[in-house]
């Protein structure tokens, strides 16, 4: 079948090895699959991600001999069933579902296995078990983008949303503005969202931010007080000697580069929740008595529950959550290493979205 | 009045200013004061935990250009009462209390503040609505251990104990059997607690220790798996594709040098939840993504609140916490350059007394 792959430090279109669905598998074909921001790091430094794996307690189901295809935002329509199936959805059904394939050592995550190829192909073959009908006719484009979506409900469910404070959203790519979606969803407010790019404050607008701050004008940390919050720990002292109801502030780290979480340690109030999104792959320096002095609390989230992504899967449908404006744009299997290009300039482009069916 | 002064970065006696108790202070007579790993630290690096402070949003009360009457950890006999005081505690009176005053611009540490002198003084001025009675005769000594056994009751308070997960106390100075009581306190366990100092690991089970481990000779986390807990994210997948009731860690670093950190993030648990208790006052280095795989929850703590620090008071008081374990002894304003000597060596000392009436 077609797919791009992964070689060596490049992407490129191949043929590779159809795929036939194992035990508890369906096979199927892909109708759309969003690019991912790991993706792109992935082409050059996929060695350090699993080097991280590994360093996290976890086996990587990548061999590097081999190539790899990626892809785990997918929309994709049930084929043929594999031995030991349910046959609950029929062929013809479009389904999403959570990218994950049992191996023979567990868990592995579909386009991040290179047993397991992911949506940057013609076919897959997922785990019937945890297929999902995509309702309401909701299109395939926008079904793909249930998965990143889903890793913003997560972020805000990890959060403890208690005192309904106030959320600043740093940085307003993919990652972030889902977590504006699901801050939205879940009526948390007033929504603070920080971006360099005024394309991508716009889109944070549309998804439900109430202000919108270029940090190279602006300290994203200026309207703290606005909002009740004593915003240096002099004032959060000053505030204690006269009430004891003290808001604290929650941030939500999404751009993921060294530097960004002690620049949050130093600038966000005392007592904030710091809920760390952006995966920053790279060693990175804190000064921890300054985390220390202001009592913060950090939260490192990944991923979702599957019951974070079917909610959001029918949130998107019923239109509560709307995806559209985080859409940029269809490209065939030819279009990926372009797109991959094209992504790493934020100015351009949010969610591109891979249909293997096109050229 | 006597006193032990911090002069450059040395410690010497000296006679300083008597105090004169302002509006809402009352005079007291110091009578125990025990000696903090912060105080051994501002000896060296006093001039660092400004600058810390200072990154922190907060005001130093210290002035560099004098001397620092250090001593945060009191037990006191009220002497005299100072205008607009309400009197309810007579002179005689044995005290202890947070050790915050107001000064101009909003609360002060007594001990560090060049305006409020702390315990290594014959005397101190100290805010009347703060004081609580020592109860039932508990001796001085053990009544100035109130201040660091609150350090970890409030540690413990921070936590989230929902789950009743086994704990792991890295660290057996003061804060660290602080912390190893509040847990005990609690009923939270087992409690493993790890430190290179045989003394210490021996002190660590009088304070209710289950298990001990010397880092020197055996891993701190091998205790996990015994306990329920999946230790690696790959046996973390492996459970979750059996139960859904995994059962989560709970790390109190109790250290506070660089390294902990992501010595912790590196081989705690996935889901653990890290309470950083120990004060790092340099650069420390962490990999986030080994954070973000792990889903780790970081809460960095300080001090306590006027509440867990009652409630410290009365749990010694009433015999529910013993502190006797850390007590290593009494010296008078010239043994404490001494005593701070010894204290940087964790073999010898835990927690020495400072009693100014003596010589």
């Amino acid at each position: 079948m077609k797919a791009v792959v992964r070689r060596g430090k490049s992407l490129l279109q191949a043929e590779v090895d159809d795929v036939t669905p194992a035990s508890g598998q369906v096979l199927v074909k892909t109708l759309a699959c969003g690019i991912c921001g790991s993706d792109l790091h992935a082409v050059h430094h996929l060695d350090t991600m699993i080097e991280m794996g590994r360093r996290s307690g976890s086996r990587s189901a990548i061999d590097l001999a081999y190539d790899l295809v990626m892809g785990h935002e997918f929309c994709a329509e049930i084929l043929d069933h594999g031995p030991d199936t349910q046959k609950t959805l029929k062929a013809g059904t479009r389904v999403v579902s959570v990218p994950y394939a049992v191996g023979p050592k567990g868990p592995e995550v579909i386009g991040y296995s290179t047993r397991f190829p992911g949506g940057f192909a013609e076919r897959m073959a997922l785990t019937e078990a945890m297929l999902l009908e995509v309702p309401n006719g909701l299109p395939s484009e926008h079904a793909a983008m249930v998965e990143p979506m889903a890793v913003g409900a997560h972020a805000v469910a990890c959060a403890d949303l208690s005192e309904r404070p106030p959320a600043l959203v740093l940085g307003c790519g993919p990652v972030g503005l889902a977590v504006i979606a699901a801050l939205k969803r879940k009526n948390v407010g007033p929504i603070i969202a920080a971006d360099y790019s005024a394309k991508r404050r716009a889109i944070a607008e549309r998804m439900g931010a109430d202000i919108v701050v270029d940090p190279a004008t602006s300290s994203p940390h200026a309207h703290w007080t606005a909002f009740d919050v004593p915003a240096t720990l002099a004032e959060l002292r000053a505030a204690r000697m006269t009430r004891s109801d003290i808001r604290s502030a929650l941030v939500f780290e999404c751009v993921g580069v060294p530097g960004m979480l002690q620049a949050i340690i130093e600038q966000a109030p005392p007592l904030s929740q710091i809920v760390v999104v952006g995966v920053c792959m790279e060693e990175d320096r804190i000064f921890p008595v300054i985390a220390i002095n202001k009592q913060l609390r950090v939260r490192f989230v990944l991923g979702y529950t599957p019951d974070e992504f079917a909610a959001t899967l029918r949130d998107i449908a019923e239109g509560i959550v709307d995806v559209a404006p985080l859409y940029s744009g269809t490209v065939g299997l030819s279009g990926v290493a372009a797109a991959f290009e094209r992504l790493a300039s934020p100015e351009s482009s949010v969610k591109i979205i891979v249909d293997p069916r096109r050229t």
